[in-house]
C-alpha cells in the first residue's frame, strides 16, 4: 500500500476492487458482490437486522483502528442474528466517508469485517454494499440469518418461573469505554501512551470494547435447548432485561450473587456489578429457558422470570426488573440524548 | 404535530413510535419491527441490495421534502430488486440525524417510504431499522426481494443478437437535476420561487428527480418473458450499458433513432439524447431479450447486443457501447470524485 492514497484519488471502481479483494465468500451466496443484488439461498425463514456506526457518536478513529472498527461492525450485527436462534449467513455493508479518506482505512475495515465473520460465524460473509461520500466515516451494516427450519426465538416468549441466563462478556465493554474516556480527557489520545497504558493494564476490557467476541454459536444452541425468549444485550443488562420482561408481560428477577459468581472476574479482570447492570455494548445473549432445562455450556444462570403482581399488571419499566427483590431503574443509552434513557 | 419538537427532545422510544406508526406491514414479515431482527418468509431464493443517501452529496433538504426523500429512498432500492427479476418484500432503514432534527422531518420520511412501497411494490414494507446520531441526515436502506422459484436475472447473461430494451423514464431525472442546479446557483432555493418555477414548467423532470417511479412490476415480467440479462440504470445509460456489456462479454449497440422514438417526449416534456445517455438516476430497467422474444408492455427496444471483434476480444469500457456504430465514452457518476468516471 502506498501512503497517502485517498478514495477520491483512486475513484470508486478501484476502491471497490481493493475492498472486495479482502472479503471472503459467503457460503449461502449464489451470487456475491458485483450485480445489482446478491442472491442468497435460505433453508428456513430468514432474519434481518441493521445497525449504523457513525464517527463521533458511535466511535472515534483515535480509539478504534480500521480493523477494530470493521470487526465491531460485524460482531454487533452478528449477535442480533444469533439472538433470534439463527445462523448468520450474510452481511451487506454501506460505507460512506470523506473524499480525502485514506484507502488504507477502508482496507483495514474490510479486513476486520472479514476476520470477524470467519472467526465468529464461519460461512458468513459480505455479499454486497454501497460506497458513498459523507462528512464523517459512516458504516451501515445489515445482517441476514437463516433459521434453518426452527422457529425464531423472540423477546416475547418468556414465562413466569423460566430460568434467566446470560452468555458472553458482561460489563467488560462498558468498563473499557469508561477507561477510554478517563484516559483521553484531553480529547485525543490517538494510539498514544494513554491507550497503550490501557492495553497493558486492562487488555480484556479494552478488547471487549474494541473487538467484542459475542458467543454467536450459542444462539442456535439456545434455540435447540428450548429457549423461550432471547435477545442481544447492547444497551445494558438492566434496560434490555426490562425490554424482554415487557415483551413477555413478565418481570425479571436478577440475583446479584449469581451475577457476581458468574461475571465478577472475566478474562482475569475484575468487573463491578454496576458495570454488569449498566455497562452497555456487551452484545451477549440474554435468554429465558423453561424450569429444569439444561443450559447450553456458556450460559450462566443470573435470575428468573416472574409474573406481574395482580395489583400492578402493567408495571413501569423500572418495576419490570428487580435486583435481589428491589426495583432497578432501566438506565441505558439513548443515542439522541447522549444520556441515560 | 407540534412545531419545534426535535428528536433529542423526544428521545429514542418516542421517535421510534412516531416512525413506526406511519409504516404499513410487509406481507412476508412473520415478525416486524421491535425485536432484535425481523423474520421473513421467502418462497424462493432471496436477493438483497443496499444503498445510502447522505445529505450533501446525495440530496439537499432545500430540494427534497422529507416525503420526497423517503419516497426516493424506497424507489431507488426497489428498482435494484426488480432488476434481478425478483418481487420486493421488505426494506430495512437505518436513519441517523443531528440531535436538533425536527421529528416532523423523520415522520415525513417514513410516510414517503411507506407510500412508495404501497404504490410501487404492494406487499413490501419496512420491517426494521436503526436510529442514530450523525452530523447530517443519513439514510441507509437495504431491500430484500423474493425470486419465487425463478432464477435471478444477472447482468452477465446477454448474448450476441439479443434485443436490448429499456423500461421506465430515461434522462428525465437527469434533466430535473440540471434544472435544480441551474435555478439554485445562489446555493439555497429552499421551496422558493425558483423551485416553484421548475415545478410549473417541468413537472415531469422534477418529479422524476424527486419522486422517481421505477417500473418495479416489470422486473418479474421481464424475467417471465425470458430476459437474459437485466440491470437497474442509475449512473446513466451509457455507463451502465457498458457494465452489462462487460459482464456479458459482449458489446451494446445503441440506436439513436430508437432512443429518440421511444423517449424524446416523456410525460409531455422533451428529453435530449444527451440526457438519455448520460443523465443518471433514471432507475429504469435495462434488459436483454432473446431475438424474437415478445417484450413485456412497457419495454422499448433501444438497440441490440453484439459479440466482441475477434481482433479486440476485451475492449475498453468506451468501446463496449456504440451509438449508431461509433464508440460512446462511458461517462457517469463517481461518488468520490464528484465527476464523470
Amino acid at each position: 500500500m502506498q501512503k497517502g492514497e485517498t478514495v477520491a484519488g483512486l475513484g470508486e471502481s478501484e476502491v471497490l476492487r481493493r475492498i472486495l479483494a479482502r472479503l471472503g465468500e459467503a457460503r449461502a451466496a449464489r451470487v456475491g458482490p458485483g450485480d445489482d443484488c446478491a442472491v442468497l439461498g435460505f433453508t428456513g425463514e430468514a432474519v434481518v437486522t441493521t445497525d449504523t456506526m457513525i464517527e463521533g457518536p458511535d466511535f472515534r478513529l483515535a480509539w478504534h483502528s480500521g480493523y477494530e472498527l470493521g470487526w465491531k461492525l460485524a460482531a454487533t450485527n452478528l449477535s442480533d442474528i444469533a439472538s433470534m436462534g439463527a445462523r448468520p449467513v450474510a452481511l451487506t455493508v454501506a460505507l460512506a466517508c470523506p473524499a480525502e479518506t485514506p484507502i488504507a482505512l477502508l482496507e483495514r475495515i474490510a479486513e476486520g469485517l472479514d476476520a470477524a465473520c470467519r472467526e465468529l460465524a464461519p460461512g458468513c460473509g459480505v455479499v454486497g454494499g454501497d460506497l458513498g461520500r459523507a462528512p464523517v466515516l459512516t458504516a451501515a451494516v445489515t445482517a441476514l440469518g437463516d433459521l434453518e427450519g426452527r422457529p425464531a426465538v423472540l423477546r416475547s416468549g418468556a414465562r413466569p418461573d423460566d430460568v434467566l441466563a446470560y452468555a458472553g462478556e458482561l460489563g467488560l465493554a462498558g468498563s473499557g469505554l469508561s477507561l477510554l474516556f478517563a484516559e483521553s480527557a484531553d480529547g485525543d489520545l490517538a494510539h498514544s501512551r494513554g491507550l497503550a497504558g490501557i492495553r497493558e493494564r486492562n487488555p480484556a476490557a479494552l478488547a471487549a470494547q474494541l473487538t467484542p467476541r459475542p458467543p454467536i454459536g450459542l444462539g442456535t444452541a439456545a434455540a435447540g435447548a428450548g429457549a423461550t425468549a432471547m435477545m442481544d444485550v447492547s444497551d445494558g443488562l438492566a434496560l434490555d432485561a426490562s425490554r424482554l420482561a415487557r415483551a413477555s408481560r413478565c418481570r425479571v428477577l436478577l440475583d446479584s450473587s449469581l451475577l457476581l459468581a458468574g461475571f465478577s472476574r472475566q478474562a482475569g479482570e475484575p468487573v463491578l456489578l454496576e458495570a454488569m447492570l449498566f455497562g452497555g455494548e456487551d452484545h451477549g445473549l440474554l435468554a429465558a429457558f423453561p424450569p429444569g432445562a439444561t443450559l447450553p455450556v456458556g450460559f450462566e444462570r443470573i435470575g428468573m422470570m416472574a409474573g406481574c403482581e395482580p395489583e400492578d399488571p402493567e408495571p413501569t419499566s423500572s418495576a419490570r426488573v428487580l435486583l435481589d427483590g428491589a426495583p432497578l431503574g432501566p438506565r441505558g443509552w439513548d443515542p439522541f440524548a447522549g444520556r441515560a434513557a
